[in-house]
């Protein structure tokens, strides 16, 4: 396919979409450029059926640098910034947020392949993908409280959930960039992995979902678990799912899911995460900013 | 006691009261009928004042293997199931759900000993258990996405908080059967036993609290924590945690259990879960399926 | 400075408020006098710039044993108490859900430092605080079950959210006290200490908090985790942290942190979290008892 990207990198091979953070001559620093990439990126996996997974890694030896820095002191100033868009005051928008509400969105599993450090808005675009494997070279560093800024992309809500509150609250508060063997000591990544072994690691985990599974269950399911988190009763679970497997239930999905388990055979699932969600899908109004 | 069921067992001993899933010839498949007798079982072991804690495991080799799914490809087709109850279209609920929601109400501590392989419904049904364990030849999968449905019995709701987002992600996503140490590494069961040790030790666990607590302290103890799960501000438990210090700390219970500790005997506790609920209970409007 | 308290000390000495729970011949067992004082000490170090973290620690061997059960079998009956307020009925409010809120609403990150046995409330008042470190000496205990009473200072909230709902339950359900390393095992505390080496221990972490970020910045980024446990979706999350980055990347803060950062110096910071907090916080309606 023809690269439309200038920043990232966007790749589809074996049911599986690679997106790459390419400005490795600046750590894969992020950008205005890159978020919009990062956004149109996502929405490019979600339309296309032969993407079953997506997998997000960087570039050289970062995965990224948090926000680019080179305004020196005015980075994070958006009125002292021409190449920004308008801020607008109290509606200006963070755009690590904008990223993180559309990986919360995605319809196929993300897994992050950590190669290097990720710091600042670096760490926290993970935070709502699902899979976090790091390098042994990878660093990790919410160091927004060092900068004098405050924790963004949502990670106020995404990392105390990803990480429980304690260890949450640790890694705000000092700052500090910290190895790849605490992020998993916390819980923060699922797997080390040396370098050169990181994205065969990632490729694997993603074959076993692409070759076994629904898409519409899996995209079904995806939603199902991060919305129900910020549900207050499972009875909101049970409104769902009943209304899953009834109407998955009588699918041609499930039929073959069940036949190619009692023939012990690969099932071949035929309906499309596109095209055939049930009709209660999206069961929720999406959030508005404000 | 005479055995009312016919594809669970029911047995009270020693303020314990065990529940087993009874189809040893299906794995204990989950049926209609063992749902509904689940369902009996828990408003029995509520209603018995001898009954402190709740035991569930699995006759024969399995713990649940699931669905059944002798009715092949129609498994989770309801209008072609003419064993299954009318479903009347959006207003099917599923069957997990019921059984989840009923232990989610459960004035008792529930123990699963897990003695064999959980699969579908058959783990999932464990999520609104309190503490799982399981003998070392227990397996556990959460096969929804390689059948063609979704998670059911409110697990959306109940997983990721039992084991965290990202482990629940990975394990729906992949739908594969995993063994019981991959279980313990991810915090779905509390410990391994052999499989001859696994209902002493749910029994000693269950001893422990039928010995020392009082029952009424215990209700609503299980109540709080669980309830407490969807309050958005710690502000809904200071309500009812000051409710609960002032009607109980006026008790025979609260006098009985501070006696007991400052004579260094064991407490006799008179208070009945069924019958001496403090008038704030319950404090939540149940919710209704829609 | 003079001291104003009967039952606790507090200090302040290299930007670190330590609060000490003083009554070391009663196991600094928790009286009305202390609840008072703590909250009046957590509004002390709120108002000081000078104190960047807070660390809460007991006198003698213990850390807190709970409720003073010097009354006996009338300890919790409050119309039975000469020397308690007077409790209104259903309007008595818990003091330990008092203190509990207080510090769930500190501007300061606080560090429990817990150098002997924590029973009841001894070990609730400790979960909204944010680091806990243990004393090998520390025993910990959720007794509330043995005593015929609940578990109060919200921590029906707290527990499950510091340690799961599983071991959070299992705790409660028993009443026991277990040691130290169960503690950590469960998550419940962050590292274990030999007795001399815990304050030192505790400092060394709170220094580095105080060395390197921006006050006004941990204290957005403590109510923002915390707050943002009770929030329904990440888009909540956006909300606030896009206010956040809008108002202080054009701080001096934020100018200072960058800049020190490119210049590889230790950041100075300026702004006050007493008065130079944004307009935006807060950004909630504090919830009202009822």
């Amino acid at each position: 396919m023809p690269q439309p990207f200038s920043q990232i990198l966007y790749e589809v091979e074996d049911r599986i979409a690679t997106i790459t953070l390419n400005r490795p001559e600046k750590l894969n620093a992020f950008t205005e450029t890159m978020l919009q990439e990062l956004i149109a990126a996502f929405d490019a996996a979600d339309a296309d059926d032969d993407v079953r997974v997506v997998i997000v890694t960087g570039a050289g030896r970062a995965f990224c640098a948090g926000a680019d820095l080179s305004a020196g002191g005015k980075t994070f100033d958006m009125d002292a910034r021409e190449d920004r868009e308008s801020p607008q005051g109290q509606h200006w928008r963070d755009g690590g947020g904008k990223v993180s509400l559309r990986i919360f969105e995605s319809r196929k599993p993300v897994i992050a392949a950590v190669n290097g450090p990720a710091v600042g808005v670096g760490v926290t675009m993970q935070l709502p993908m699902d899979i976090r494997l790091a390098s042994t070279e990878a660093r990790f560093g919410f160091v927004f409280t060092r900068r004098g800024v405050v924790p963004e992309a949502c990670s106020s809500w995404f990392l105390p959930r990803v990480v429980g509150i304690s260890r949450a609250l640790e890694w705000v508060y000092s700052g500090k960039v910290f190895p790849a063997q605490e992020a998993l000591e916390g819980g923060l990544v699922r797997e080390l992995c040396a370098p050169d072994a990181l994205l065969p690691r990632a490729r694997e985990i993603a074959a076993e979902i692409a070759e076994n599974t629904a898409p519409v269950s899996v995209a079904l399911s995806r939603q199902m678990l991060w919305r129900m988190l910020g549900a207050d009763h499972p009875m909101e679970a049970h409104k769902i799912d009943s209304r899953g497997i009834f109407q998955r239930g009588r699918s041609a999905d499930a039929y073959e899911g069940v036949q190619s388990f009692l023939e012990k055979r690969k099932p071949e699932f035929t309906m499309s995460a596109a095209n055939d969600m049930p009709d209660f899908f999206p069961w929720w109004k999406e959030r508005e900013f404000e």
